[in-house]
């Protein structure tokens, strides 16, 4: 009997279990889940063809022994603890799948991979991976009809449903609160017209552009990290405009600005406080001294009124309010989460929202062209969310090709190939999560 | 015959090789300086007490070799080999000085230290180092007066002399350049009237305070690091203001400001270039895509006219020039650091000048008093810097008199105490380091 193991079971492994669940039943295999938290394993539904364990990924022989009897290996373990289920999967001659980056040290393994015919597929999950694929669909379909492409542009979101709880922010914790708080703080990089621009995280969220997505209105979109790096992995070698973004609803970034720009989400200079402190004492750190309320002297440093959107979207936050922080030592950012964290928790019936867009202009016999898809996917509630969705489903459809024997493909791999984002794709489109394509003619550019 | 061991013959070594050679001369002692370039070791003056070697601390035989030969050893390697050189010393009985911070891992050795009844003194240059001993030596006689210490600012500065060539910006590089370019990067965190106020570096130079200095002109001081930890250090519980500043000429932080803002001295992100840039070309990579020249952008980005100081400022950095810059691979500070080289070198025969200022508010006899200590050191050319002067002399002292016996004390020290303050900076003073004292009372406050 073949076994699929997957190692780590938090938020984004509901979809993924369930559907290696049912694959598992059809073709009597065994899903066996390891994860390091009994809470997290009783929550999985019981099943003939499915066993849980309780994982430490630190237990070398546990880890060699869970691997062994395995054929495929899923890791959604933190991307730290990826190379060394790698290494082990590499050893005992396992295929391996994840949703994290190519790092250094699995490039470092790339041949010992393709000499022992193992297929090593990461950057499978939302971002990246269904960015991946759709994104090389869409340019490939475009390539094959001849059209050469000039300008490139991607969007991914993880947002909150429109019909979400009251929130000006429109915006909730929908992966994990450290990640957003901190969000940009690499800033970005990108070509515009055959010019590369770089911005700094403290402009980040000032200097935006934005998105229109029929019927689904207006969204902020901030530069996201290196777009550069997807010349070479999309083949784009003869665009002059390249960038990818991450989406926000319309004005957050006008409000997220001023956090960044007094300092509250810094993740480096840790304080260390004898006692603790309200959120309003926390506010006034980056405020200077001077006349006037709290709320006066915040208004003028960031320049919005105190009856502006920008200054009532802080006041819902809750920075203002006499309530104490539960917590004495850590960054600026740490004690932010602590204080955004009760407004943006989801509530077990809020829906969350995947968005997804492509915007390419290419040339085809001589006429300038744009072809543009989009995708959105809600979830259902706070356990079955859109993100869970469409991180898990890819790696769980890749993970049952590889046994079925329908991928077979070799090598340390993303999906940026035909045989990997075709199989996929067309079967998570009979899941709902389908792409939607619209063709125009360009009149002048 | 005792010897002193000084490893590290670079820019701060002058003075303190001719300092220890007289010493040694005087006292039948040995002086041993080992630095990695034999170049270096070239140019220290031949003398009979003197012998040089070519060390590389890397090499674990010679380190043991050269330490276990010597009865004290001062380290001016780079911060990272401290820790090396300090564990030899510990293992074999010897002292230890350097200029460089109390790290984690010589606190971890202080019981050791203090066991074996030997000296580690460390943050006895000049910052820190002549600012400990000053400030405490000004606190000290406050306190033993009577007076109760209500706020203390501080202030030091490596700048150059007055009668420099022409240069608006009244700069250049006295120290690492490395280190200039990014210099303030960890933000500020100060006590001001009782609140402590934290600022990030991307407003460190735009929010500064100013410092007059009677005979000297007025400087900008900004914000240096964490000045709360001074509060223990320098044992002022009952202070509400607490301010720690780096100095530079007037106007100069409203002129470096706008490349902070812009992103060019960002450290962290690494460009990597297929063809060689030039200077314009990287400026451009800021800067918005739009209409106009590229001056007429950035004034508009920067919010400064073409024709004002600031702008020229930068002209004059040649950030405009169409020089390619010598350099395909590396950070925005990397590139921003080889574009402003040569206009901030110091010529052969330019001079350096060392400024330090306390500014202490005490209530005495139920009065509110200001005492203010200031020192202005100058160098005499290019390498007899005011810089090496006061790194260098502080270390010197110390060294000979500890073979002295005039210290006595052990453990792991900084000069915060009388027993190390007072015969240094008495010694100093009979050198030309010589701090004024003002006093005064004040109407209000």
């Amino acid at each position: 009997m073949k076994t699929i193991l997957l190692l780590g079971a938090g938020r984004t492994a509901h979809y993924l279990i369930e559907y290696l669940d049912n694959a598992a039943k059809q073709n009597q295999w065994h899903l066996r889940v390891g994860d390091y938290s009994e809470a997290l394993l009783a929550e999985i539904p019981a099943s003939p063809q499915l066993s849980t364990t309780r994982f430490d990924v630190n237990n070398a022989a546990q880890c060699l022994d869970e691997i062994a009897k395995a054929e495929v290996v899923i890791s959604l373990l933190p991307a730290q603890f990826h190379i060394k289920v790698g290494k082990t999967c590499l050893e005992l001659g396992k295929h391996f799948l994840s949703a994290s980056y190519v790092s250094d040290d699995f490039k470092e393994l790339s041949t010992q991979i393709a000499d022992k015919g193992l297929l090593f597929l990461k950057e499978t999950g939302l971002d990246p991976g269904l960015d991946h694929m759709s994104a090389m669909r869409m340019l490939d379909s475009i390539r094959k009809e001849g059209g050469k492409i000039k300008r490139f542009q991607s969007y991914t979101g993880g947002l909150m449903s429109p019909d979400h709880t009251e929130n000006p922010w429109e915006y909730k914790f929908t992966w994990n609160p450290t990640f957003v708080v901190t969000a940009g703080r690499d800033g970005g990089i990108y070509l515009r017209n055959g010019n590369i621009k770089r911005i700094p995280y403290h402009r980040l969220f000032k200097e935006i552009d934005v998105l229109d997505m029929p019927g689904h209105g207006t969204f902020d979109a901030y530069y996201n990290r290196n777009s550069l790096k997807y010349v070479q992995e999309y083949r784009l070698d003869e665009v002059d405009t390249i960038i990818r973004y991450t989406l926000r609803r319309k004005d957050f970034c006008k409000a997220w600005a001023p956090l960044v720009a007094l300092g509250l989400t810094d993740n480096i200079f840790e304080f260390n406080f004898d006692k603790n402190i309200s959120h309003r004492d926390f506010l006034n750190l980056f405020i200077r001294t001077g006349e006037g309320t709290l709320e006066e002297r915040v208004s003028k440093a960031i320049n919005h009124p105190v009856d502006s959107d920008v200054f009532k979207k802080l006041q819902w936050l809750g920075l203002f309010s006499d309530d104490i922080i539960d917590l004495k030592k850590g960054t600026s950012a740490a004690f932010l989460q602590k204080i955004i964290m009760p407004r943006w928790e989801m509530l077990p019936e809020e829906k969350d929202m995947i968005y997804m867009a492509h915007v390419c202009y290419y040339e085809l016999n001589g006429k300038l062209m744009k072809r543009k898809c989009y995708l959105a996917v809600e979830g259902e509630n706070q356990s079955e969310t859109a993100m869970a969705k469409t991180v898990g489903l890819p790696l769980a459809i890749a993970a049952k090709n590889i046994l079925t024997g329908d991928i077979k493909l070799t090598g340390l791999q993303i999906p940026t190939v035909p045989e990997l984002y075709h199989p996929i794709l067309d079967e998570l489109e009979s899941l709902g999560v389908v792409f939607e394509e619209v063709e125009e003619a360009v009149a002048d550019q």
